[in-house]
């Protein structure tokens, strides 16, 4: 799989997640990594990327996060379909053995102290940008990313390529209870894709 | 069309929007309507059910959105692509025939003073829960759900029906420049679909 992935320049990273996906955020605090399915989740600016994740008062990823200030959202793909749903309601309190559990396998990133989840379309490298009434009031966390990255064989060149990867590759699309949809076809307007 | 059009139960309403839609924003103040492109719409809430969006400095949607404190938020469809588009890239400072020329047809919901995009899929009524730090830092608006409607041969009984509607009834999904994903097939897990 690493010889699939690649950086992705931060000038492309909103392309990751502005079609909407379901997305996990795992996040790593003094030897404890854990791993979370967030709906919702969206960009908030281009330049420098920025994104806001909602993330339930009590999920014990948002705990890592809140002491560690960083995570990892990546986009997990179709096939990662029974492994979304898992850790999505699984809790680590409840289970300790909850990534196993799940499937999920985790892997380093040089230079980057996370965890990030094996076998996504693509991972953002994210810093939170501490507001205190938002993550209170709201359960809402704003982040910059840092640094972002693709396994080319889902997102390359600064594009998706869901057409002619396998339809294993799709991102999900979270309705409710078990239903998800997966991305469907591309549809251009005469202007068509941007470089 | 209105004849298909039912109203959709505050505690389904996050489905509307779980999947990642781009959506089309509109708003009234003093005689003015617009309407404005925004693929950075999420989930926040679910009960009562919130919703953010961000909505860029320049837009004349969101001055009417500052002054009157309300809009709608619709969920456009594959059909409205070129519509969708155009709406995103047209402004009305710089043409005042924008609605006309992007197609857009305007329609009243009784106990609204809003504007609604006719030809959508949904339509949540939501009031501005005033956050100015957000919206002046982050140009990050939060409002209430008060209200949500589908039209019922894309959602109806708390669920997408987008295998059985036409294809011109999938849901848009932005990625950059002129290019859009429509949504895709259905995908459960084993506990499937909740009511």
């Amino acid at each position: 799989m690493k010889k699939h992935i690649a950086p992705v320049p931060l000038d492309k990273a909103s392309r990751l997640l502005n079609h909407g996906p379901a997305t996990l955020v795992s996040a790593r605090h003094a030897g404890t990594d854990n791993v979370m399915a967030v709906s919702w989740a969206c960009m908030l600016d281009y330049a420098p990327p920025k994104v806001t994740v909602v993330l339930g008062q009590g999920a014990k990823t948002r705990e890592l996060i809140e002491k560690s200030g960083t995570f990892v959202l990546q986009i997990p793909t179709a096939a990662q379909l029974r492994l979304t749903y898992d850790v999505g309601h699984i809790s680590l309190a409840d289970d300790p053995e909850k990534l196993k559990k799940s499937g999920v396998t985790l892997f380093e990133m040089d230079a980057h102290d996370l965890p990030f989840v094996a076998g996504c379309a693509a991972w953002l490298a994210c810093k939170v940008i501490p507001e205190a009434h938002n993550q209170e009031t709201y359960d809402l966390f704003m982040a910059e990313v840092i640094a972002a990255w693709s396994d080319t064989r889902a997102f390359k060149d600064g594009r998706w390529h869901f057409e002619k990867a396998g339809s294993g590759w799709r991102s999900l699309h979270y309705v409710a209870g078990g239903r998800f949809y997966a991305i469907g076809e591309a549809l251009d307007t005469a202007e068509g894709m941007p470089e």
